[in-house]
């Protein structure tokens, strides 16, 4: 998908939420579990649910592996099902995977070729070589891990060198070097607030993948106020917010009002700075 | 498994040798592509020729999801395989994960108590919670990403900051108040050579999982001398160089050879520092 796709979807759907599909079992409506495939079943009610009201999912690769084989089935069929039935969704791949060359080629044919993923999260500690790639791959995308929503952020995320610098921004920096913003965004939590100023200062174009509203405690309005660009530039996630709204029949329901909520709050800031 | 066990196993086999299985269908003999299961029929071939000449089996798992559910299956299997018939080996499941802490609990949950690892590789960069949900599985071990082997390496981790202390050098002190030298080890490319000496001072207990021995270029002798302490402290891993010794019929005997040659270099290592 281009980067002009994504942005054309956002101005005609007034909308910049990804919905994070971190689908766990045990959370998950009781009257699911007696499906076939539970996991699938959810995804999909939440999914033709909430496609109005968002331009991306994220399925959080974490809560598939943990069912190994059910739950590796049940991550293909959402994917599919998200490519058929709602084209012009942008689909994340949220796996924070990175190694040496080789072995980050073998993860890359898994998400782009066997699973057809538009995009992967991937940690930058191991440097040039473990996310070239998944760039290899023309029309993906590399979200490259910047400055995360996680209390553990503090630890190296924000270490300065001798001028100052923090290692999120050399991240940002060096990583520009292998690829534009037409293939590269980065994940900035919401929980970071007014550090969106610097981030867009190091990324004026780029996309950022912004998880932490919700649950997390992030705040929509403080992230767009510092880091809303002339094309949007952001995709705000929220998962348990949205997916886990309510837990009995009306999970779908539920899950639709406050994707819609959401939206409406997102609407009135693209229609501020008039985009 | 406890650190005594895996040194008690290191001290008796005469060897600190880790083989990785980096299970490639393009790469192993072609016969093996007509069993019901050819990753597994070449993994427990492997496993079988070169269980007398090493202490650990390293899968990485890229190569293992990279077939989807059949990777998945193969992998499930080889661990179980691992487990009953050759006991005393440390499995390590090469993943390099790691996510906000609910996340991480889920892939902590996935390689220690679905599949029965004793241990996983971890990416440092998202800080302590990322990586101390997989800590509190007590008996299993994590495996932080240090000073890796590939040419990326430097681009990160050995930015300084203002004291000159290297961001590498960050993760290990820092990851000491997280889980001493009985949970955690870190990963040392041993492309990094005299890199070991500093390390050591770092981590002087610890032990060091080591690839890039054989393949990528890394020099045992050089290891050795840098990075060997009063417990051997080392796991040397080597992937290609062993498991496609031969893609031929032989490859078992092979993989069996080169194992033993590499063995028979760390006994003499062993015998040096009158382990």
């Amino acid at each position: 998908m281009t980067r002009k796709e994504i942005i054309d979807h956002i101005r005609e759907s007034r909308s910049f939420l990804c919905v994070g599909l971190d689908t766990d079992l045990k959370k998950i409506p009781e009257h699911l579990l007696s499906e076939e495939d539970p996991m699938f079943a959810f995804n999909k009610a939440i999914v033709d649910a909430t496609a109005p009201y968002c331009v991306a999912y994220k399925p959080n690769i974490a809560f598939y592996e943990s069912l190994g084989v059910d739950g590796w089935l049940a991550l293909q069929k959402t994917v599919d099902y998200i490519r058929q039935n709602h084209p012009r969704h942008f689909i994340i791949a949220d796996a924070k995977r990175g190694d040496i060359g080789n072995t980050s080629k073998m993860y890359a044919t898994t998400f782009f070729e066997k699973m057809d993923f538009d995009s992967v999260t991937v940690a930058p500690y191991m440097g040039s070589d473990s996310v070239k790639p998944f760039l290899d791959h023309s029309g993906r995308w590399v979200i490259l891990l910047a400055l995360t929503s996680n209390p553990g952020s503090h630890d190296f995320q924000f270490m300065e060198d001798a001028d100052g610098t923090p290692l999120w921004r050399r991240v940002i920096e060096t990583s520009q070097h292998w690829a534009d913003e037409e293939q590269m965004m980065y994940v900035v939590g919401a929980t970071q607030g007014r550090m969106f100023e610097q981030i867009r200062r190091a990324a004026p174009r780029s996309f950022l993948l912004v998880p932490g509203v919700g649950a997390q405690g992030g705040s929509l309005e403080e992230v767009c106020r510092y880091g809303f660009n002339d094309d949007c530039g952001l995709l705000v996630n929220s998962s348990r917010g949205i997916i886990y709204a309510s837990n009995g029949s009306d999970f779908a329901e539920a899950a639709a009002a406050a994707a819609k909520e959401l939206a409406g709050k997102m609407a009135d800031i693209l229609d501020e700075h008039n985009f």
